[in-house]
């Protein structure tokens, strides 16, 4: 669509349209009753309520609407550029270039005001370097593990991970932004693999 | 759970993972390639999209922060009390009192502080009285007909609905809080019903 075509909120609608197929991006996470796997769209929805519940976690940096706005849009890529699971093997630079390419088509359905503070959001979450940022990432980062412990496993049984990989990959980013849940975390999930059979 | 079960962030994520639950309720309203039902949580995050897209279409006295926060947190009574589908036929006064006893509920398993926050959110979002609340309630009804209008009849469809109907239940809504996208869903209604064969 070109930048002129259609009237203001035709481009916002198909925006939204377009934004609806995020509910069928399947990511590696079950739900908590192990129903089927979570989609990026309810996800992100988890998130933000995460992040209104745990606002009491963000540093006196941290500006919690903006947090809620990085949630919101931080997984819209994945339409084009599908979910990459944290355990799963992924070359970098090609995930990255791929949700470039994907921004650039999904934001560019906007009205270019809405197209450049949105992207802007996106890119600040993505960067991981304010406050904010940093703060989204770990909520982010947070959430799997709450769920795959009450669904029994969940990423870490279809992956086989270790608990030395989680504290790798995932606790050190949590702590980043949210020190006090990753201690939080880390002690859950000490407890659930020491009671797990050895596989 | 009692109001000293636990320590805080025991009763944080108690009411995180018992949030989850909302992604299991499933409303009448198709995605828009019509592959399934959506459910409420995912409906919940494409609300907050919209009211971040839609911001230009609320009035100056909207804090559109705080719709966001409505729109997060509208529906998760509808773990208890499910989800009522605006064509089909409720006991208004039983179905309000379902959803304050699991307000009750759901709300209770957090922290005295934020019980009293997030309730005091959901109720002013309920009441559809201030500024952001009626904004909130008139994108909660704008989204439906777009997607119905993506799938081919959706709901409108499943209840065998009226363009009439649509007008009285749907549109005096939206138009309280947000008259231009009545305005523009009014003609899209208009030209779907005219398109469509007679049933």
């Amino acid at each position: 669509m070109s930048d002129t075509a259609g009237t203001r909120l035709d481009r916002q609608i198909a925006f939204l349209n377009e934004a609806d197929k995020l509910k069928s991006t399947i990511r590696a996470t079950e739900l908590c009753d192990k129903s089927r796997y979570e989609n990026s769209a309810e996800h992100s929805w988890h998130l933000t309520l995460y992040a209104l519940v745990l606002a009491d976690q963000a540093g006196p940096d941290v500006d919690i609407n903006l947090v809620i706005k990085m949630l919101i849009l931080h997984d819209l890529v994945e339409i084009d550029a599908g979910d990459n699971p944290i355990f799963g093997d992924h070359d970098i630079a090609d995930m990255e270039a791929q949700e470039q390419a994907a921004a650039d088509r999904i934001f560019g359905l906007l009205p270019a005001d809405l197209r450049v503070e949105l992207r802007t959001i996106w890119e600040e979450f993505e960067a991981a370097e304010t406050p904010s940022a940093k703060f989204a990432k770990s909520l982010d980062r947070f959430q799997p593990p709450m769920q795959n412990l009450k669904s029994g496993g969940g990423s870490w049984t279809d992956f086989n991970v270790t608990e030395a990989q989680i504290h790798e990959r995932v606790g050190a980013k949590i702590n980043i932004g949210a020190p006090a849940l990753w201690d939080y975390a880390r002690d859950l999930i000490a407890d659930f693999f020491a009671a797990r059979p050895r596989l």
